[in-house]
């Protein structure tokens, strides 16, 4: 047989199919543990795997997202009249908005010289000495002058201080809240994007004005005109609680889409929950101050404002699964890989439990020494394997 | 044998090598078809796993992402100048950042009392008894004092409301759009870092003054200044119509990187598109209110505007990826198991249709019963698959 | 044997136990070798993949996040006082906050007419002629009128343009650094919520006053209070140096929690880097621009304000394990599957290293030729793998 030979016998020998032999256990209890397993194993994935967790599909998150925001209402904070434009901050209608419930505010604040107050720490005084000029603690309100000065037709006195007169502290008004506030709408517009999927979706629909519809769970979904109130309900907070101190509440939009599935079943989901620590009392609540800056007699002066506010921060999850062929055939290797793990219980048990006679391992493996000359000066040492078939006949053949 | 043999036995059995007794099939066609599927799985997993999908990398998405952005350019709108500073909030630059095209403002507004807007619901009256004072309702402008007065010099009249006065819908100006906006420009800087590879890419290169350069797709790709007419353009919009409604564009910025090419293979894609939904007539669109404030003889008067604009949220999105070794291995072996899945198609091919004398089945599945010694008195039922190799040379041997 | 014993050997057929056949070689190298290769898989699979990237746990990334920033402190400016409501913007304490360190303030612009700055080009003129009016540059400041006029009492002369007067080139007024500013400190609040394991986590821990502690890596990683000094120093920038150009600096919280350990193991570890490129001189550093508007005497006036600022852009990552049935058995599988590779590698050594006298390839491999009335005839094209055992026996029996 030359080379061509074996070339030909090579170019032969690769359309041969091949496939493992197998060895047939006509065991019942061993069978019946064997298909219990099996059925356990193909059940799992075709149930939870392919129907529940639909690994047929394949998925896209993180959609492309868009929010526009917008608060609508009026209401009287004492004699005041508070429109969007006065307790709507930013004003932009971005992702995170705030409505102002509650206002300290310190009013003509300017750049000059008054007494610090005297809970900051070393700004009682009896005489100038006891003020070092030109030291600012992290917890002051200003730069030292060196002075000491009456505490603002007070009968005490502390260290007087280069700042924005008279100090918050002191001078702050502390306006009533805006209780009416429970009434004003958020109307939260969302539109999603799935690249992957070429889908686009919005949270409204049709073209009926939306600024005066409220949404409703079941009835109302495309409204997304959300009451201050409700929100703060499905949070799980008193809104009287929330004008104190602030708060900041997310509101979740879920959408979660089969898109194998009518488009109609592809709708957002809301949620809502408070995003600050409430049982973390200290630092619990939503407050920032900002100023309102005027010109008088050229001279600058402020209204210092600490707005205790209702933070909406808009956090949008999006999920989208559509049929596609490779995470399905992944699947089903996975699955049908799966599925020879019982063999690995089963010859465990057939192979210690069941095999007493050991006629089930002499089937199963047959034995090869290294040099087949040795054969028979190993066989002692390999008996209980040797005991094959091949051996068998041999015996027989003597 | 004592126990010290058995311990022998173990130790000598663990050096064995067990591998799977194979069948041949010399059959042609069945050949062919076991080949031609194995031929697609490796193509398959080679071209489109490896190659297409690039399974061999590791790969990293969502890179921490930095964006700075900055308007230019100044217009004309009616008489007064607009500058970056007039038209572009918020101010910060961050990835939020619009251009005002059209203004509708309400000057000289006051805390005050006057007529309620005739569109309002009820708002009409003949006499003071058509309005409940104390009464804001949510589309409201203000809380009403129970007075009904003549609507702004009208002969017609509507209730009293305590509001900032004079009303927005009275008094508006609706101000000229500036349509020279589509000569501005907006500088949009990014930078990525993937922490697992510990790459940084910018959008920006060279020393060269990057706010006299465009953006071009070709020519200048790290140059990223666009004029908001190429973005309207590119997300297939009428700029003058944006001027109108105002609208929410989205500027995507694509990184998809293959570390394992040149680091120059590494930079940012662009694309625009309209974010709010456009075919939804009524909703879509984007405009704000915000105030301007002022102190007159020491009253607070504000300019009230609603602001119609482009806004543009920039998105990054970006994926790297490098040769990896785990994920390279992880694949091959599912790629190696998969190929094992044609064995499950040609051995029901070959037990089915080819298999008429039971040859190969008898070949490839070897019966044993449960009890040996049974073996005789279930050869019957057994008949079909005991026609095994075994078998046959016991009869030879008869 | 009629329809009713298929059907019932079909059912006594499903409940046998089918196991594949092994052949055993008792070839020590080889067996080191398979032994050798199936211990290294295990181990990597056993070290690397469960306990070093833990494949036994459900993983859960991209928390819902929620900051709150704040700044505190005071610093003097040349002869202002500088407090938290001067310096801060936006004040509303999201994710984004940024310190403004150093102003070029330009005083009381208003709309007019005055002289284009000479840098801008085609600006320098000596008579009307040069300066064609209704032309707006993309680099210019306003709207060109026409006319020719000296430069702010220069001698030389430009265009005259309509815009807001004076000029920002020409006027604006560098204010001093605030160095001090150093000193100042920012709160970052974050709370963490992983909503597939319901676990709620915050950076904040008790109940003292948080605002006048300071963090330490060490001893008081649940006070999230930072200096600025200290966040430039981490992220290795000079704050001087910053106070000059502004900048961008990433504050990147990450969670990384191990739900099956301890709570107290689930804290938030801080990093900082900067996120402008700064080896790109031209265009590193942050700075925008706003406006502070005025009414005097009925006409608005404005003072325009370039803010060189720090602006820290806090990013959360966060990521969650806990033990899960699904993912560990589907890496066992994995794992398990690996196993078996070892076997093409082994197979391949022995049938071409070991298997001189092809005793091996006839033990592993049997042939069938697709038509066994033609045994005969197809032998000697078969003959090297039909030198298989049942030959054996048969020549033997010759």
């Amino acid at each position: 047989m030359g080379l061509k030979g074996i070339v030909v016998e090579c170019f032969v020998g690769f359309w041969d199919y091949e496939t493992a032999k197998i060895m047939v256990v006509k065991n019942r209890p061993l069978g019946i543990i064997y298909r219990s397993v099996q059925f356990l194993i193909v059940t799992y994935f075709t149930w939870y795997v392919f129907i529940i967790q639909k690994a047929y599909q394949e998925i896209e998150t993180g959609p492309e997202s868009s929010i526009y925001t917008k608060m609508n209402g009026v209401a009287l904070s004492g004699d005041t009249v508070q429109d969007m434009v006065e307790y709507v901050r930013p004003s932009e209608g971005g992702d995170v908005i705030s409505a102002i419930l509650r206002k300290e505010v310190t009013h003509n604040q300017r750049q000059g010289v008054c007494a610090e107050h005297f809970s900051v720490p070393g700004a009682n005084c009896t005489e100038d000495s006891d003020c070092t000029p030109q030291e600012i603690g992290t917890e002051g309100n200003g730069k030292r002058t060196g002075l000491c000065v009456p505490y603002y037709n007070q009968t005490f006195k502390t260290c007087q201080i280069k700042s924005w007169c008279p100090i918050e502290e002191f001078a702050a008004v502390r306006e009533p809240a805006l209780k009416e506030a429970i009434n004003f709408t958020v109307f939260i517009k969302n539109t999603v994007h799935f690249p992957k999927f070429r889908v686009l979706r919005g949270n409204t629909k049709g073209k009926k004005n939306l600024h005066s519809c409220t949404y409703n769970a079941v009835t109302n979904i495309y409204c997304p005109v959300f009451t201050l109130g409700y929100i703060a309900k499905q949070a799980e907070e008193n809104f009287t609680e929330l004008c104190e101190t602030g708060g900041v509440i997310g509101v979740f939009i879920n959408w979660k889409c089969n898109l194998d599935l009518d488009p109609s079943e592809c709708y957002p989901q809301y949620a809502f929950r408070r995003l600050d620590l409430r049982k973390d009392l200290i630092s619990s609540g939503y407050n920032y101050r900002f100023g309102k800056y005027y010109s008088r007699n050229g001279s600058e002066y402020r209204s210092l404002v600490k707005a205790f506010g209702m933070r909406i921060d808009v956090i949008v999850h999006g999920e989208a699964g559509k049929f596609s062929v490779i995470p399905t055939i992944i699947n089903m290797v996975a699955a049908m890989t799966s599925v020879g793990i019982c063999s690995f219980l089963c010859d465990w048990i057939l192979l210690t439990f069941i095999d007493k006679n050991e006629i089930y391992s002499d089937m199963k493996f047959d034995g090869v020494t290294s040099d087949p000359s040795q054969d028979l000066a190993t066989e002692n040492t390999t008996v209980s394997q040797d005991l094959t078939h091949t051996d068998l006949s041999d015996n027989v053949q003597l």
